[in-house]
């Protein structure tokens, strides 16, 4: 294979340790010159790729790059963007073609969720077809670790370290507290329409009767009079009740639960399943109920992430480029599982079409009968998983995280493209 | 001074370190045996005092009091009880003294916040006049930083580098996704009407245009028009706006920002100031928002506890015991400031009766003249509060925080004592 330039971009939202796969991408690509010359990010993700905003990965030092693994956020900048079907959005992927010709790119590195391995399999698919090829390799990454095919999606164990961390430090805080004051705490995690990341909430509790009392899986629908129940329970037995929501449960009718609240101004108010939930506490059980939304904070949260993680995230970027360097195209490396106890994994090529805008969501056996807990198999899949801390290195009593110098690589097209957001 | 007995009780809201103060009491009760016989600690804080549940320590391992200093919430539970004045709540009073008298107990050490440390205040003076003088000793606790006096409130400073590392990490997020996502990241801060916390939030910045881009002070008053204009203003010059909004903002009229909202199930809504601020961005200057409310997460997070806080957090229980065995009576350890770099402290005696019921704002010149931001004496202040990493011991991926066996010692009373929760 001729020596030629590398395109990786960051797609989606951002977890701790997308970076992680990114300072495998580019350092593995650095021990491969016979094959890669320069790697190229795209200015958030796609987009950069668009509009020739193309990062010259070779200006950042070794040292840049080595701090990436442990520097949240995307260092490149991400987007959520979504290029579309080949049918309707053919200019845009010929856009992409022209651009990746101007610069010698002959590899495609796209880091993200379902969407982007869509995406990857897409220019895998008009590259052929323009007679251009190009080595497409989808590298894996979401919070809500609803990636088919791997054992599980890199970002997950480090947000799911995080909610089982904070979820026994808060339950701490309403044990002590629950005489006198609050009696009931509800903390939202993230996931949509998938409840890996609550369920990993769970992890928390050692024995029976330890928080979290209850789960609100986004795979079970939301029935108030059982829940209320399931509440009134826990605090007769335990004197308070400690709760992890998913923001995605619905109303039967299939609704989100958090639609159609309004502030103190009249507007709407988008999102926030938990300060709903405790309203209904206080108006129904009658009494003092504290919640919290972490948002942001539970996939930024490099500080606490999981060892397992970050090694699996730098693992899947390195094994892009030997996938790609080896010729391999439409795959995507996935993390298989091998033994639970002690956790053993290795890596194997997924082809992409079978990962594409797939969502894989709890297993009904993962879920207990009453719908408000996991099971023991849930356990064993997801205790592994934050296994192993990572501290970041401290500055001034702060997590001194890397920021790139992001020097754009000159321009080759005169014409511009214009990108509707 | 005979041998006698000690009580110790944890009050008001907890703190990731106000067990390292316990854990100071403990051990340094257990070298002194020849003043303490046995540490009795309130099951609930005062609480236990009033109902004679009183917990005894000696039956706790060295191990397991060791651990309580890296162990948040309150080991023995804590409880929102004020007593009154001694003249309303005489019975109160009486109750405690008889309690205390039953179970030999000589000393009395409190542990919390302003009202707490009044508490300890009353109890010296009724048991003067009662005749049976206990020395009484307060020791100092509070997220909130707001007790005069001492340099800093142990739990301040772990308070502190959280919210200013969550809020670094976030703002690496929002400024990966600001593209074609959430423009505006604001993170709800506690505090009641002290902006210590907020103010620390200002650390997360290394160099201008660094987040937080605002701060919403309680100090300041909150102007929706010179708000939105700064957002605004912040979004023009790099393209998103990360905010730190104190949850005790208030509008000009003095009530609470959150007043008045109204749910999906048309109940009002108490707390959470983000989520209004995120609405009246959105409809005002028509941008994505998120927003995070960490709640309790912020003051139980002792996996990023600051070690300086630890240290001083043990050193103020430490000392608390070696100025009642030495009779000091109506006192406060307290932290006093010899230098900002390198922060050196070291304990001195503050007398009850000028830190009881008193509250320390922020200073107007630690305030920037815009209101939005804090001065550099602001940050020489804040900077050394949250220097040192204090990690907790970790088992399967989580921190190994202890539970204590909390027996409770015999009643020797023979008439129960109702409180009114």
């Amino acid at each position: 294979m001729a020596r030629e330039n590398a395109f990786y971009g960051q797609s989606g939202g951002v977890t701790a340790v997308i970076n992680a796969s990114a300072c495998g991408v580019i350092e593995t690509a650095r021990q491969h010159p016979e094959h890669i010359v320069k790697v190229f990010a795209g200015h958030d993700g796609i987009l950069g790729a668009l509009t020739e905003d193309l990062i010259d990965t070779s200006l950042e030092s070794d040292a840049a790059i080595a701090a990436l693994k442990y520097t949240p956020g995307a260092a490149f900048g991400s987007c959520r963007y979504k290029l579309g079907s080949i049918h309707e959005q053919r200019a845009q992927y010929e856009r992409l073609i022209e651009v990746f010709r101007a610069h010698d790119i002959r590899y495609f590195f796209y880091n993200g969720g379902g969407d982007s391995q869509d995406t990857a399999f897409k220019v895998s698919q008009i590259s052929t077809e323009l007679g251009e090829p190009i080595v497409c390799v989808g590298i894996p990454k979401t919070v809500d670790n609803d990636l088919t095919i791997t054992d599980c999606s890199p970002g997950f164990g480090s947000a799911a370290k995080y909610v089982a961390t904070s979820l026994r430090e808060a339950a701490f805080d309403v044990a002590a507290m629950s005489r006198t004051s609050t009696k009931v705490f509800l903390l939202e995690v993230m996931g949509r329409n998938a409840g890996w990341t609550t369920a990993a909430c769970a992890l928390a509790a050692e024995k029976d009767g330890d928080a979290p009392h209850v789960l609100l899986l986004p795979e079970v629908v939301f029935d108030e009079g059982r829940f209320l129940a399931k509440v009134g329970e826990t605090l007769a037995r335990y004197g308070h009740c400690v709760i992890a929501a998913s923001e995605g449960i619905k109303r039967p009718g299939g609704e989100f639960l958090s639609a159609g609240s309004t502030d103190a101004f009249g507007h709407e108010q988008l999102g926030g399943v938990v300060p709903l939930l405790a309203n209904l506490i206080r108006a129904k059980l009658g009494c003092k109920c504290h919640w919290a939304v972490p948002d942001y904070l539970q996939r930024s949260a490099r500080h606490i992430a999981s060892e397992t993680d970050v090694e699996q995230a730098y693992a899947v970027g390195r094994a892009a480029v030997e996938f790609a360097v080896a010729g391999k195209s439409a795959v995507m490396p996935a993390i298989r599982r091998l033994s639970d106890t002690p956790y053993r994994w290795d890596i194997i090529e997924a082809p992409l079409s079978a990962v594409a805008n797939r969502e894989k969501l709890l297993p009904p056996d993962f879920i207990t009968p009453d719908g408000f807990g996991v099971s023991a198999a849930a356990r064993r899949y997801l205790a592994p998983l934050i296994l192993g801390e990572a501290y970041p290195p401290t500055k001034d009593g702060l997590p001194d995280y890397v920021t790139l110098r992001k020097v754009l690589a000159p321009k080759k097209l005169a014409d511009t493209f214009a990108v509707s957001l």
